[in-house]
């Protein structure tokens, strides 16, 4: 089997220009990292993942847990941190806890076994008296930092005012806000709160609407906007905490007659390709994932080699006009 | 720290229980589970699993490829197979190829290096002439076999006869089909052999297109797809061999002023959230993806221990009959 040094005497290169191609450190020309790729293929190089992680300490992997694989905004949020992974040679031991705490307190315990360098966590935070209790340090994405060492948001309290305000602009002056899961930890807390900060500036009527279920796959939430939506029929706005939820109040105004945006506006947020498909396309407060997936990967390092980082980073949002508006 | 045996004394089970608890292997209790579940949590253990791996030569991780992690089949696919993963006790590392050969070639390499024990790809295969460039066993997931030891796949060729038959029992005689990527390896072929063959046999005008680019984020295809509607408007009905395709066709029928179900009828492929979605919502083939994935997960323990498994499982499709025809 082909060694480092192999693959330097291959490239032309030394050992430790190798090496710094192989941990992604320091700066490597494209020409040396070409040479060292073609010469590592030509040698079939592998390095020994498991054995450089006993050696090393570092084991290149970072655990991964979401709430809901087959979320469009999870599976986007996936989508840019793998790229993010992919550019700084880390790799995903990936989770999902279906939103079910004991689900996810085995998987950190997992992410433990495996000596996984770090681990960002998109799904709710397990409530813990102990921050200790693992050895890795943490990020969360989304959610309370809680005991977590660090956590990424997008401005969601803006976002939320951002969204009232786009609403009264339009005429709205009946609004509804609804939320998609009434657990603690979770964003659209920070998104309500924006949202009545901005009415109550306003003097525009509102009320808010939350359900204990995130079930996006069931009829069930359909049937729960459509009720609200017949309950208050002087209702002119719609501010959905997620474009999901969007999506359904569009299909819920279908049922009942409403046309939109004529006699309802609709708000996402998260700016899902889910507002782009819909008919009529869905005006959303877009989450810069590209960004907010850049600084999880450039904390991760730092966490990693135990220094200081900024305990929280808050990624502006923006508001995405579309059709429902 | 804890041992096996601390675990098996606090639940009042013997090693050999907790151990197989532990491995999910043979008949477990519901009971004992639980029992050896809260034994764990009290005494904080955690299997070691890196050094398990090399003691058993089984990391319990399962490198999985796919092409494009924001796809929602691709999300609903990894959904199904990480719930079975789960079931079996398998962990997943994740890459997204990104449809990069390169890349590709890279991933499978970082597999061998994490001795993962085995690989399932959803991924275009790379064209080897030596099979053991790999020691781990292969599945390949709606990709061409080649050189992988089993493929899973959904019945094809059955779905493009279905689709054909579906539009033409409604009254269309004018067929387009839309394939969305022309590389080798990729089950659209078959789709679109099915679907000419039914053409052919109840003697229905057909053509057929498909792009080299598998860009659903880009206006590129809506554009493609407006451009083919207006060369033949004389078309009233489209098979779309993926969901994504059919909305987009959707909306191209919207921009050209044609009604769909009226002018238009289109049937798509996956049976996506998508379909579900799309405005009218779109009839579809669908595909089995929890009996793929347990098949895929079934198959998984057999080719590890080194076993004859059968090569390739083709699982039936049906047709989910919505708006759009």
């Amino acid at each position: 089997m082909a060694t480092l040094r192999d693959v330097a005497r291959e490239a032309g290169l030394n050992v430790s220009t190798v090496s710094r191609v192989l941990n992604n450190r320091g700066y490597i020309s494209e020409e040396a990292r070409a040479r060292v790729d073609s010469a590592m293929k030509k040698l079939h190089y592998r390095p020994n993942e498991i054995a450089r992680s006993l050696r090393t300490q570092n084991s290149g992997l970072i655990g991964v847990i979401v709430p809901r694989l087959s979320h469009p905004y999870y599976a986007s949020s996936l989508h840019w941190l793998m790229k993010r992974f992919d550019s700084a040679a880390y790799h995903m031991l990936l989770f999902d806890s279906e939103n079910n705490n004991d689900k996810l307190w085995q998987y950190l315990q997992y992410c433990e076994s495996y000596h996984v360098d770090a681990v960002v966590l998109m799904s709710n935070l397990i409530k813990m008296d102990k921050k200790k209790e693992f050895s890795f340090p943490l990020i969360t994405v989304e959610r309370e930092r809680g005991w977590a060492d660090a956590l990424v948001q997008c401005d969601n309290l803006n976002g939320g005012r951002m969204a009232a305000e786009h609403l009264y602009e339009r005429g709205c002056r009946n609004l509804i806000q609804i939320a998609g899961a009434n657990v603690p930890g979770i964003p659209s807390d920070r998104r309500m709160t924006g949202f009545i900060e901005m009415c109550d500036r306003l003097h525009v009527k509102h009320r808010e609407f939350s359900t204990d279920e995130y079930q996006f796959d069931s009829g069930d939430y359909l049937r729960f906007i459509v009720d609200i939506l017949r309950r208050f029929p002087d209702t002119d706005g719609v501010f959905a905490s997620s474009d999901m939820i969007a999506m359904n109040v569009e299909k819920a105004a279908k049922q009942l007659g409403l046309s939109v945006p004529d006699d309802l506006k609709i708000v996402g947020f998260d700016d899902t390709k889910i507002a782009e498909y819909a008919e009529p396309p869905i005006t959303s407060i877009h989450q810069d994932l590209p960004a907010m997936m850049s600084t999880v990967v450039e904390l991760l390092p730092k966490l990693i080699a135990g220094e200081e980082v900024q305990k929280e980073t808050t990624i502006p949002v923006k508001l995405v006009k579309r059709g429902s508006t």
